[in-house]
C-alpha cells in the first residue's frame, strides 16, 4: 500500500522535532496547550470581522492564514503522533459516527436543530 | 496523479456539511470559533494531569482523546476547503520556513532557545 | 480602608479551593488550561449565532452565559492569587497604558485601526 | 451603598470604549472572541514550562503575565457589561451553586474525584 500523505507528513514532522531534540518538551499536555494557542492566533484574524468579511479575504491577510492553518496542522500531528494515534483512522471512525448522529434528513438546515445536536 | 489522503477527506467532510445544508453556518469567522472550541475539549482531558500522566493514559481516557482529535481534524479541513486553501502545500511551505527560522545546529535541547524562539 | 469587592471573592474562593485540598492541582500552568477552557464553554453558545442573535439573547440562554462568565471569573481569580498578583491594580495600570496606546483622537470610530493596533 | 471596584471598573471600560467609537465591534460574539484570545496570549507563557517552574516565575515574566490577566478582566468585563449582566452577582449565585456541587467532605483531595466532579 502507498504511504499516505498524512503519514509522510507526521514523519517529516517528527524528523524535525527529533532534531532539535524538542521531544522533552511535547508532552501531550504541552502538545494540547501549543495547539490551543495557535488556534488563537488564527482566530484572531477573524475576531473583529463580520462573517461577510471573512468569507472574502484579502490576498494578503489569506497568506497569513494559511500558515498559521499549517500550524494547527503540525502541532495537530505531533499531538496525535506521541499518543500513537492515526489521525486518518480517526477521522474514518468519527464521520461514521458523525453520520449515525445527524442523519442528512433529520438535521437539514436548521440551525436550531444544529445547535441542539452539537 | 493520485488522489491523496487529504483530498478524499476534505470531499467527505464538504459532501457531510452539503448533505445537512450546514455550510450557510460555516462562515470562516465561525469555523475558527468550533475549531478552537473542539481542541479546548479535547484540552480539558488534560488540564489536571501531570505531564507525565499524559503520556501514560488509560485506554479509555485515549479513545475519547482520538475521537476530539478527529473532530478538530474535520474542523481544521473545513475551514481550509472554505477558505479554497490546500492544507497539505501549507503544511510544505511552513515546514520549509520552520527549518529556516529554527536551524537545528542552533536551537537543538534548549527549553530557552526554544521558548524565545517562539 | 474599606476590603474590596475583589479582594472578599478572592477570599472566598481561595477557601473554596483550600476546603477542598484541591490546591494541589492548581498550579499556575494548570489553572491556564482551565480557564481556557471555561471560556471556550463560554465562547460555543456563540459559535453558529449572528453577531445580532449574539446581542439579542434569550433569557435561558443568558442565564447560562451568566453561570459560565461567572467560571471564568472565578479561576481568573484564583490564578491572580496563586501567582500573588492583585488583580484591581493590575487593571488600573493597563488601562493606564491603554489609553496612552490608543489615544482617542487617532483610533477613533475606525476598525481598520482598530485592527491594526490590536 | 459604596459603589463598588467592579462598577467603578466597568465604567472605566465602558467609558474607554465610548470614546473610541469602538462600541460597533463589540458584540457578544466578537468579545467572546477576543476575550480567548488575550486568554490563549497569557497561556502561552507556561506551554512549554513544568508545573513547578510555573510556580517560580521570573519578575520579567511575572510582569508580563500581569498585564495580560489584566486584558483578560478588561474583556471579561466588557462582555459582561455588554449582556447587562452583573458579574458579582454571578459569582455568588455559581460559589452558591458548586458548594452544592462539590461537597467539601465528598471530593476532599482527590484528582480522581475532582476529575469526575469537572
Amino acid at each position: 500500500m502507498a504511504e499516505t500523505d498524512f503519514h509522510q507528513i507526521t514523519k517529516r514532522v517528527h524528523q524535525f522535532v527529533k532534531d532539535r531534540d524538542w521531544d522533552q518538551f511535547h508532552s501531550p499536555k504541552n502538545l494540547s496547550m501549543a495547539l490551543i494557542v495557535e488556534v488563537a492566533e488564527m482566530m484572531e484574524h477573524f475576531q473583529w470581522m463580520t462573517e461577510e468579511q471573512s468569507s472574502n479575504l484579502s490576498q494578503e491577510k489569506l497568506a497569513k492564514i494559511e500558515l498559521e492553518l499549517a500550524d494547527i496542522q503540525i502541532y495537530l500531528l505531533s499531538l496525535a503522533d506521541k499518543l500513537q494515534l492515526n489521525l486518518l483512522d480517526a477521522v474514518d471512525k468519527k464521520l461514521a459516527l458523525n453520520a449515525l448522529k445527524y442523519p442528512a434528513e433529520k438535521v437539514r438546515g436548521s440551525s436550531k436543530k444544529y445547535t441542539e445536536y452539537k
